[in-house]
């Protein structure tokens, strides 16, 4: 039984289309960590929201969960709104272990591919 | 004088610091395609939004803009507000070449680049 999670955090939209690269996402990291449980959770307008997936992780056994923003910008809701929502989670589930990484926007290797795929589209279109 | 100009269009945000990464993805890209204008635009909350920008780039001679949506997910702004957007450009801007790519979260590599960092952080923490 996995007792680490990794939560991959992002925005929400009301299009079920949207959730679709964070499904590959999920799929592409849980390959790369067998040992550890590999979620989705979104901010609003689509399910499950933090507080709801932490209970169910901690109720499954989990004693640790690393959240990773999965946002291009740090705005309010990854400096001001994803503080808060950790904050009460930490009051509430004081047996585990919540870990919060910056956003992947902050990643130069990120931003790189991003980069790529940006001169490239140039030449596709 | 440049003719083709390619613009990373985002969604903005009102915290300033969320454009951050956009404006280090637009160095980036600038720095790899010389020859072509490389600009930010965004869908709302800041500065310059798309049928400002695309007016600026057709004054200072530009005859070709390629649009690549930076999202991650492809909801209803890249599905349906994207689209309009388009629509009443090629309209206010005939003699312009208005292209549009698939948005960033859609290519594989780009998720890979998200994948690592994901994978990376539960190790940092």
């Amino acid at each position: 039984m996995n007792t680490r999670a990794l939560i991959l955090f992002g925005h929400g939209a009301r299009d079920a289309r949207w959730a679709a690269p964070f499904k590959r996402l999920q799929q592409i990291v849980q390959q790369q960590l067998p040992d550890v449980t590999v979620t989705l959770a979104f901010l609003e307008l689509m399910p499950p929201q933090l507080p709801e997936l932490v209970e169910q992780l901690e109720e499954g056994g989990h004693t640790e969960a690393t959240i990773v923003p999965v946002f291009f910008g740090q705005g309010g809701h990854v400096l001001r709104d994803l503080p808060l929502i950790i904050e009460k989670l930490r009051q509430d589930h004081a047996e585990m272990t919540i870990k919060v990484a910056g956003a992947v926007g902050e990643d130069a290797d990120v931003l790189n591919a991003v980069a790529t795929y940006c001169v490239a589209s140039l030449a596709r279109q």
